[in-house]
Formats: C-alpha cells, structure tokens, sequence
C-alpha cells in the first residue's frame, strides 16, 4: 500500500490585475499554495489552493502530520486535520476566508493530491475515481469585471486597462468572446452604482443577443434594490448570484421573485445546504472542490442538490492549472452541473504546469486524459512564481487595503445600496 | 482499461422459517440473486441482491447490456440502466419493492459487482473505495420474529420453533445473545396486539438491563396507539423504528414525542430525505447499499444525514455472505453510523461464499480485508441453491399470501392497531 513520505507546500504570486468587487479590488499579485504530496512508491500528487496567511498555515501545520497516510483513506487524512487545527488558535481567527472552514479548506486541498496519487497508481484520470465522466468538455463563462488601470506594472503588465462604465465593459466582453469563445458572461457587480450596473447588463443583452448572462454583486444590494434590479432585468439573466447579504436576505428577495438565486457566499457547507433548503433561500448552489471537501465533496453536494431540485453551477477564485484541472475533473463528474462554470483563468497571464496554459475553444476546455489530474507541474515556473511571492511582499489578500490605493476615501459597506 | 465482458445472474432459494411481520409471514424459502460480473481482464465482481420476479426480471433485462461497461464509470452503468428500464412495462409494476425504485434497485445490484471488481483489481478492500474505514469491526442487533413452527421442513429444518407470546420471545432473545454475543435487540413488531408487543418489550429489558432495545412494527400503528405505546416504552426504547404507514402520519407523530423516530420504510430515495427534513418526520434513516444507489448511494446518504443533523442505523433483509460482506464495507465507511445494523443472518443457515458462514464475536463481525468485497464464491453451493429455487416453485415474495397457511381468516391491514 502506497503512502505519503513527504509532503511539501509552495506559496507562490501570480500578477494579477486590479479587478473590481465590492469588497474592493484585485491586489498587484493573487496569492496560491502548490501541494506536492511524495509517496514511497515514488509518486507525487499535486494539488493547488489559496496561498493567503490563514490557509498557508493550515497547510504548513498539516504537512508534516501526513507522514504515513494511505491517500485512499480520505477519513484518516480528516481525522488528523480535525485533530491538528482543532485548537489551532490564530489559524482559524476570521479572514477573508472565514465563511470557509479552515479544516475543510486544508482537507480539500490535499484531497485532490490524494486523488492525483491514486489516478497515478492506476493509470485513470480523476474522474474516473468520482464515478465517471458525464462530459469530457467543460465549459465556462466569461467573468467580467469593473476594473481600473494598473499603476504599478513591477510584477506584471495590465490587461485591459480602465473598465469603468457599461460600454467600456461590453468592449471587455467582446475581446473575451473573441479570444476565448465564451458563451455565457458574468459581471462582477456590487462596483457601481445599482442603474449603472443594469444599463450595462441590457448593453451586454443587446450586444450579445444569445449568451447566458449573470450578474454577482456579492451581497452589495438590500432586498428593494435586488427587487427592483430584477425588476429592470426580467427576461435578461439566466440566474442572479448573491444580491443580498445572509441567507434570511436572500429567502425574503426569494419569497418575492421568479429569478432563480445563486450562491456562493451563504451556503458554503453542507448543514448551510439543508438550511437554505428549509428556508426555499436559493435555487442554485456554486461547487467549489477548494472548499466543498475536496472533489469527492463537490460530487456529493451535486447529488445533494439533484435530490433537493436545487442546480448546480460552479464557483472560482484566481487560480492556475492545477486547480483548473481539477475543476474540469470535478464538472465532468457532475451530471446536474447545468451552467457554464466560472473562471478568473482569462485574467492571469503566467502558468504552472507542463505544457503552458490549456486552450480554450468555443469557451471550453477539455478534461486532461492523463493519469489522476493529468497536469505535470513545470518546476521552472514554480519557482519564478515562488520568488515572486518572496519580493512582493504580499502575505495575505486585503482588497478593501488595496482599493484604498485607487479611491482614498472608499469604505467597505455590504450591503452598500 | 478493463471492460465487462459478461454478466451472470443466478436466482436462489434458501430455506427460510415462518418469521411473522404485519404483512404476513416468510415464505418456505426466501430469494436472492447472485451476479457474477466478468471482465477481460479475467476478474469476477461479485454481487448479492434480491430475488424476487422483478427484481429479477431487471437484472436479467440489463445482464447483456452491460457489455463493454467500464466498471469505473457508474454514470455509464445508470444511463444503460435508466435506458433499458424506463419503459420496461410490467417489471416497473408495484409489488412487494413497489418503495423502491427498480432502478435503484438494480444499479445498486451491478455497483457493488463493480466496486468489487476495482477492489480486486487494486489489491484492496472494498471500503478504501469508499473513502476509507473508520471502523473494523462492525456490530450487528439480534431481529428477533414472533414466529410460527415450521410445518413443512421439506427445505430445510426450523429455527427455534414456535414463539408467539412474550415470554418465548425473550427465551429467543436469550438463544441469539448466548450463540452470537448481541449487544443490542430489535423486535419485529407490528405482529401481536400493541399491549402484548409493550409487554414484550418490558420483558426483554428486564431480562437484558444494558442492551439497545429497538421495535418495529412496520406501520402497523396508527398515531394515538404509536403515543399510547411511546408513553409505556418511556427510557425502554433507543428508537422506534417505522411505528405509523407514510410520511405524514410520520411527521405528526414526531411533533408529538421526543421519542427517535427511524425509518426505512417512508425514506428510501433521496428526494424523500430532503422531504422527511422538511417534515421533521424522522431522526434517524436506515440505509441499505442494496437499494440506496448502492455503497457509494450509502455513503452519500450518510453525508447527507450528518448534514441534516440525522442518524444513521442500516436495514436488512434476509441475505447471505455477500451481502453482509457490502454491508460491512458500507458501515465501516460510514463515520456517523451509531446504531448497531439490523441483520436477518441468524435466520438463514447456509452459505455460498467459500469458508462458509461467517463468525459473528460479541455480536460483530469482522469486515473481509480481501481486495474488493473480500468474499469468493463457493459455486457447489451457489448450484445447490440454484437448484433449489427451481424445485421450490416460489418465484416471488408474498407473506401475505403465506400467511393464510397458518391464519386462514388473516386480512392484511396497515394500520392494524
Ligand atoms: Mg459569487
Ligand atoms: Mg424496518
């Protein structure tokens, strides 16, 4: 029986671009941890996830505690996770991720390098270990944002430049259509004022007539203004992610529409999914492996949301190869996934793994037929971005510190209208 | 990548006693189908599940459409399952297993045939498929049967004789705990008149003052008689299982009692887990791989329970080695199983995995460590029962019809009381 010898976390920083949300915006660089997990059969399971404070030392903590594990035993490498950040003190202190367990953050994390090992050792891609695949392409939207000019190119150049009104973001969505073939598109809302915001939306129906079409303000708006948004943009979106902030917000605005609701931000675990089914709050539920316990978590939460007639669409924070990789196992492996998944992919430039940055056609992307993952990480790349993470000087995500860079005065207020 | 080549389905009868439940009573013999599932890789998958005509006629109907399946992919297997079944005219008919979906039904027959065929081609126990075992040893109840005396032993002998007051069945009680050590005792209720099954219950606590004590009565009660006998089984009780017939008469017995309430009769898909959450209806769901999708059905079923705050115990039905082999992989990864698992094994006596019946110590058993199911089939025997289900001439399960042998007036009824 294989098992784990070592196991060896990397924080890396991708530049990144100053994207907009109502929290504030994108730093100079997105933080990520790289996961190689050694086995004494020779094999190394690869697997990427936040690399902010919290979660790197989540990470960090465990590493060493993994010495010995059986990689099929998913419920030992739990118990040793519930054991070690059981009393981890500052680790699980509320963050940016604190709507995320930690544990279930750190068990996700080593979950897909767990699976990468065993599809390695039996010669199968991932989805096979998830129970088959349903789709060998997966496809995604464009994700849109609000976005100012980058000041500082030190770590990396813009993309874009300043997107600050409806038909400057159209002309973003046109290139990302262009280049990418997306045939959905999402806008990262809660930035602009709330008619600003619907004006661009009927400019992105207009000038794409037949793509599917949401909106995100991340819990920026009060039940009127959601009401009234709706109201403006009956017969335009194919669903509305998180208008308002909590789950009791988001019952009352479902209690009051037809618009099916999204979400990511209120139901994150599984007791939030029987909570949100009792209160009727949402209607579609974003998977995330990063955070729903690993792949096999995320194909649960499908099942769940099938037998609760609840969709399913699919979550992204900045993310390289790896993870995108692990998505794509992830939505092959969900029958009911029936929306295009998001990505941040589009708004990096670097890569990570063998092979260069995966192509997208028609706004898809294949799932890699190689063994467990099917990525093979490019050590180069690794460790350009891992000293890249040392000279930025940036240890943990802060976009509401940032925003203050481009808007002095801006104070972080959800719900803001 | 290994490919089902061909998939054997053999009906067999093994001698059964007169068991008496509401419905009625066990027939001479009761049934089970034996799959064996080969591969071109010269692998045999094993699998164990119910016998009756249509489940059978199921089974039989998907045999040689499973050719070319990949045993990896599940998803595969419920698409040809859904396609072959879905207007399979009068196998969908409601019988005796009208509760469970056929579909179920046989997917979670050809599952466990594949997951033994991935164990045994891994080198490893079932449970490591199903994301580890949290337990080796697994406990089991006594199920105890008001019973009759057998009248024809022309298939096989009885067990324990007549047993139709309260006093014989704690004689029975005594019997079971001394051969096989268990801790803990469920009384098929539903049989005698509710003071007598109240008696009995008072009885086996007197004379068992530390084992679990469960009774179910299969619906036989309607809501005032279920409080009536909570009120008498206050403290005796470690859940009643099953005690009114439907959801709703469920839910408004469970607004009345603090009593547990489980059930494997008003929960046994998934969508009705979401509805018994929204009624309240039940605290605990008896899983079965054998209907509930199979292991992997089972172990989502656990998750999905923990989520909702429910417990989890695991139904039997009357089965031999294999399926009891399933069973003990699915409890040992099952991490929030707390109940002892019902099983009917000490009413059989024969066996058709080689190294015959297996040792149940202090009323557990041991999970087979073997790769896959950790069971080989022992084929004379397999024959003999083969043989024997074609002279019974018992091609379905009908206690009620059976019961008209040794209560000639009966008139089934639920509720009865
Ligand atoms: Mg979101
Ligand atoms: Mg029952």
């Amino acid at each position: 029986m294989m098992k784990v010898t070592e196991v060896l976390v990397t924080p890396i920083a991708i530049p990144d671009v100053p994207l907009a949300n109502t929290k504030g915006v994108h730093q100079s660089v997105f933080l990520r941890a790289v996961i190689q997990m050694r086995t004494d059969t020779g094999l190394v399971g690869l697997s990427e996830t936040y690399g902010a404070k919290r979660t790197l030392a989540g990470l960090r903590k465990l590493a060493p505690l993994l010495e010995g594990l059986d990689p099929y035993d998913l419920r030992d490498l739990r118990r040793r996770i519930d054991a070690a950040l059981a009393d981890a003190g500052g680790i699980n202190a509320p963050t940016a991720l604190a709507d995320h367990k930690l544990t279930d953050v750190v068990f996700s994390a080593y979950e897909i390098a767990c699976l990468d090992l065993r599809g390695k050792e039996l010669g199968r891609p991932m989805y096979d270990l998830l129970g088959g695949a349903v789709r060998k392409k997966i496809s995604f939207g464009g994700y849109l944002f609000f976005k100012f000019a980058k000041r500082d190119l030190t770590f990396g150049p813009d993309i874009m430049g300043e997107v600050m009104t409806p038909d400057e973001l159209v002309r973003q969505a046109r290139a990302f259509v262009d280049e990418y073939g997306f045939r959905s598109l999402k806008l990262k809302g809660g930035v602009l004022e709330p008619d600003l915001e619907i004006e661009t939306m009927l400019k992105l129906r207009e000038a794409f007539p037949h793509h599917a079409l949401r909106i995100d303000p991340m819990g920026a708006w009060t039940v009127p203004t959601a009401l009234r948004v709706i109201e403006k943009l009956d017969g335009v979106l194919e669903y509305l992610e998180d208008p308002c902030r909590g789950m009791d917000a988001m019952a009352a605005l479902s209690a009051r529409t037809d618009m099916p609701l999204a979400t990511n931000l209120v139901v994150v675990e599984f007791e939030q999914v029987i909570e949100a089914i009792g209160k009727d709050a949402v209607q579609i539920i974003l998977s995330d492996h990063h955070y729903w316990r690993g792949a096999t978590g995320a194909i649960q939460l499908g099942e769940m949301c099938r037998a609760a007639g609840l969709g399913v669409a699919m979550h992204s924070n900045s993310h390289l190869g790896i993870s995108l990789a692990a998505m794509c196992h992830v939505a092959a492996a969900t029958p009911n996934l029936s929306y295009d998944c998001d990505t941040h992919y589009p708004w990096s430039t670097r890569e990570i793994i063998k092979g260069g940055r995966p192509r997208f056609t028609d706004g898809a992307v294949r799932v890699p037929e190689g063994p467990g993952l099917g990525v093979e990480l490019d050590d180069v790349a690794v460790a350009e971005l891992h000293d890249l993470y040392q000279r930025a000087m940036v240890a943990d995500r802060d976009d509401t510190d940032e925003m203050l860079k481009y808007i002095p005065n801006f104070v972080r207020k959800v719900p803001r209208w």
